[in-house]
């Protein structure tokens, strides 16, 4: 009983790297937030918005409080269970609203501390190979724990479309990996609980 | 006559990857300027500020034009003959700050293309090394051409103290090993001038 | 009681990437080995050579089967709860000794995976850091999990001594802060089983 | 006249980092000699084999000298205006033959001080974006300048065939993309010869 209802508590935040309307990366955290509606029992996603946070400058930090977007945002990172990223990448790295985001949750009390992750990305040829590298680089003094299998890199580009006009995927396949990518993350957070 | 004119002509933009005031990598920037305008002939830094850049968004592109405060940035790096990175090292890779400017003016026609560039990085205990190698994997796309020595890593917390408290570079045999730098990157940009 | 006999056969693997004699990492791993016996209750450490092993060629794979001495440390890796990599710094990436082992039990089927890891570096003055990073995003697709923290980046040519002659770790902070991380890299462990 | 004598005498080293008999890498390294001979004039390639050399162990130097076959070896890069890699991708990273031949002619003094460099690298679907970064990263305090563009990554596995049993390049739009290559390498390398 009490384990199926923590199983049932799992709450992702889904924070994408992207700020465009259309972004392919913000498509493909829709289809994973539906995916777990639809079909996964005990794993939520809470999409929460970075484009509001102003560019990180330690300045606005007065008395040790941040602005308070700022601080809403480190509490709905604090609250989650577990993070799922759209990460495209932009010149072989992370975009820079992702990086801020990354690093204000990262001022002290560092929100990160101890969460596992997980990385979807649409890009270019590569997939987003370098960009996750280097999220998973910048995330170690964060300490958050990414699962290694499956990873999950998209040639967004590459024929037939994945993605309608409106950056909605539209490939039932590659919905299947990520349903995949979803199923390790949620056994990987209950591991490192304690409960699975 | 043309040679040293062209020489005398060399003109650097210096870009700091901090917003803060205080900010040490932007100490360093003055004091490269400085010792430019003392003791460096034919080589001349000019501080181009990326705080007022928006976090960098496509959509804000219309009908191929940029918003006016980045097309001026845009115009800045263009113009230049060689770039001087002032790199912090956030949570083990370049600022969002950088890295947006780095997006920004990689955008078609990517202004950064041919140009040599050097970096000063003030961080802690690793001076700033991850980040450095951050950069220039970002740089490969956009086509820069680093200098590979000297390399200028400084631990910025280390006794004695290098900076007074308004981030002024005070410590004389830091401001050798600028000199040493920016003397490399005029022999690089002279080299790929085919000036030497 | 089931707990703690589990607890007790914790078997961590210890693999230095430098072949010298003398070598400063292979010290780190040493005084690894006597906290463990000394002090650190669950917590065995057995070293594993990685010099015999032949430049990593798959055409060396016959019918699915590896050279003796690949096969041996291949078992030597599989048999093991943990892994403990000594990571010295050349020319800021690992040693192709430790490339040549991680790359060799990672053939069909992967003998690393799923295991958890800590890394110990003695190197120049930025401590190892860009070795480190190359070894864990080496290590992604060999699904090993790192710690996070306590990180160990030691600067080996910093006065004082920190080392003998022979390459013996000397100094007793320095070992503590070994300590710090066998705890940390025993605690998830434990907790990767199931068992914290 | 002279200039043409001295365009006439570049001369590339090619290292290839697997060292499976039917590497694709070194089809790729094989393909680019042909194209030197066939159609471009001022560019000689010579291939260096570093299967023989140890692995490397500073203790194996005496007195300053390096064993043979690593003495041989280090005379040929020093000997080279400039250098083209073939690059497989070994777990996101370069191979150890590769690292170890890097490392090798890199001890004092540096063999590769200031040679310009081309990356050719077959590998899987991302085509050997994780090792070519490295390798950037690794080359850095040997003092390589890489050309930036054009690069080359060659997903290998990616119908139609491009390779043939024994390893040999047989698309004819691959060896134009690789002759774009070599032209670039060209031209970087008389740049900073001076001779452009």
């Amino acid at each position: 009983m009490e384990a199926a209802a923590a199983k049932a508590g799992i709450n992702v935040v889904a924070i994408c790297g992207s700020l465009r309307k259309g972004s392919y990366n913000r498509g493909l955290l829709r289809a994973a937030t539906e995916l777990c509606l639809e079909s996964i029992q005990g794993l939520k996603i809470e999409y929460v918005e970075i484009a509001p946070l102003p560019m990180i400058n330690t300045d606005l930090e007065v008395d040790g409080t941040y602005p308070p977007v700022v601080e809403a945002f480190r509490q709905k990172i604090r609250g989650a269970d577990a993070v799922l990223f759209g990460c495209p990448e932009y010149n072989y790295s992370v975009t820079p609203a992702l990086k801020n985001a990354l690093d204000w949750a990262s001022r002290p009390p560092n929100a990160w501390v101890d969460k596992p992750a997980a990385i979807l990305s649409a890009a270019g040829s590569a997939g987003g190979a370098r960009a996750q590298c280097h999220l998973r680089q910048i995330a170690i003094y964060q300490d958050l724990h990414f699962i290694n299998k499956p990873e999950f890199l998209l040639n967004a580009f590459q024929p037939p479309a994945k993605f309608d006009s409106d950056g909605n995927l539209i490939d039932e396949a590659v919905k299947e990996q990520i349903k995949t990518v979803l199923l390790a993350l949620q056994a990987f957070t209950l591991r490192l609980k304690g409960q699975c």
